[in-house]
């Protein structure tokens, strides 16, 4: 369970992040991440954690949802509306289910956005994993904290329950989230190199290519693949074979 | 849904029993009672009950347990604490499934005590069935709104039965299997193109790029995008932005 954290985006009610605290503890939980908090510490928050000081206590506070997905192999970003863009999302109890696997051997994260705008896309394509909770559709709103509770609570279920499956032989080590922010920093660099991609009007190219990745699951290995590919696209045209020294290189 | 009533009984918070209106609604439930409630109306109710003002404003006010389980055949109540005197406690799912099966066909009620005491010997006693969410041993005792979510959500999903709806997908049109197999002959092209990979010698870099793009579940702008950029990686270095005539081509 230490290899769970709770993501909490641009929250605005700091009584918000105190109930977080306390539905984390009750459901075993321990690791709370604040992105850019709008009012943190607060006695608002000390005053809803009730038991649960130590956790608002040992929060840690982030600028970016890349820095609090730091380590992480897979994030679950909740939303409650569906989006254009949007992957099928999972149903919560799903949702959970696959983090807990995940989380019987690497670092993952719960991600929920800010209480009246939720999530951006830029945030939601950091998220391998998306999930709804079942609702009323004409009031599907649920409180953060109250979102976070029921989460937890499938969470918690999700990992006490089925003894694991051993995972899949010949499955690689996954890559962290900054494993494959590097990989797409070089994408980005590769495409800015070729022309595909015009630094002054990038769209979306970077967002889509962020998304497809991270509902991939990239291995380590993988990530060393398409590295090792685009840097042989960068080249000189023509150049054979690899392990050609960088002193030769175009660019 | 209407056959179902959420009770709280000697509630001393008002904002929880606003918390609770929410929570009730988002889950589809809009039948309140309260026992005796400490104080209410209340500013602090209608602040936390957001959008559900409507739960809050019919909430029926009554002076006994006895008088807000008329007309029921089955009440839950839920409790955080295995008690001398008690039932063994369903937990929390087991519960709720219960519920939904005699809500089917009369009127039940879910029972949620006091934020510090619980609910009185006397009033579990009048209730059929006792339930726990099943909760960290050290920190067991959930803000009580948050327990009627948790509950509401369970109770939402026993009433719609085991088989889920599938989300609607707000995700792109997924690309066929030729379409992923052209993308990896493009990927393969360009591969030896650039000296990458060496026909001669081509160990399992297709399979690991095969793998990987099965897994991703690609749509099939993505394979486009892929396909653009791979086309422009293969223009001669240097050259900017896409759409030059394959006439300039190196290769």
């Amino acid at each position: 369970m230490q290899r769970v954290r709770v993501v909490l985006s641009h929250t605005s009610h700091p009584g918000n992040i105190g109930a977080t605290a306390r539905a984390m503890k009750t459901m075993g939980f321990s690791r709370l991440v604040l992105v850019n908090p709008k009012t943190f510490p607060d006695p608002q928050a000390t005053a809803m954690a009730a038991g649960a000081d130590d956790v608002l206590a040992a929060a840690e506070i982030c600028s970016s949802l890349q820095e609090a997905l730091s380590g992480t192999v897979l994030a679950l970003a909740l939303t409650a509306r569906r989006r254009e863009l949007a992957l099928a999302p999972l149903w919560a109890r799903a949702g959970a289910a696959e983090i807990a696997q995940v989380a019987g051997a690497a670092e993952v994260a719960l991600v929920f956005g800010n209480e009246t705008s939720g999530l951006s896309n830029d945030e939601l394509a950091q998220c391998g994993r998306w999930a709804m909770i079942p609702a009323n559709p004409e009031c599907s709103s649920l409180n953060l904290a109250a979102a976070v509770q029921v989460m937890c609570y499938e969470l918690r279920l999700a990992m006490q329950g089925v003894t694991l499956p051993p995972p899949v032989a010949g499955a690689g080590v996954p890559a962290t989230h900054e494993e494959v922010g590097g990989l797409l920093a070089h994408f980005e660099a590769s495409a800015v190199a070729s022309g595909f991609l015009d630094p002054e009007r990038p769209g979306r190219l970077m967002l889509r290519l962020r998304r497809l990745f991270a509902r991939s699951g990239l291995e380590k290995e993988e990530v060393s693949i398409l590295r090792g590919l685009l840097a042989s696209f960068r080249q000189p045209t023509g150049k054979r074979h690899a392990g050609t020294s960088s002193a030769e290189r175009a660019d």
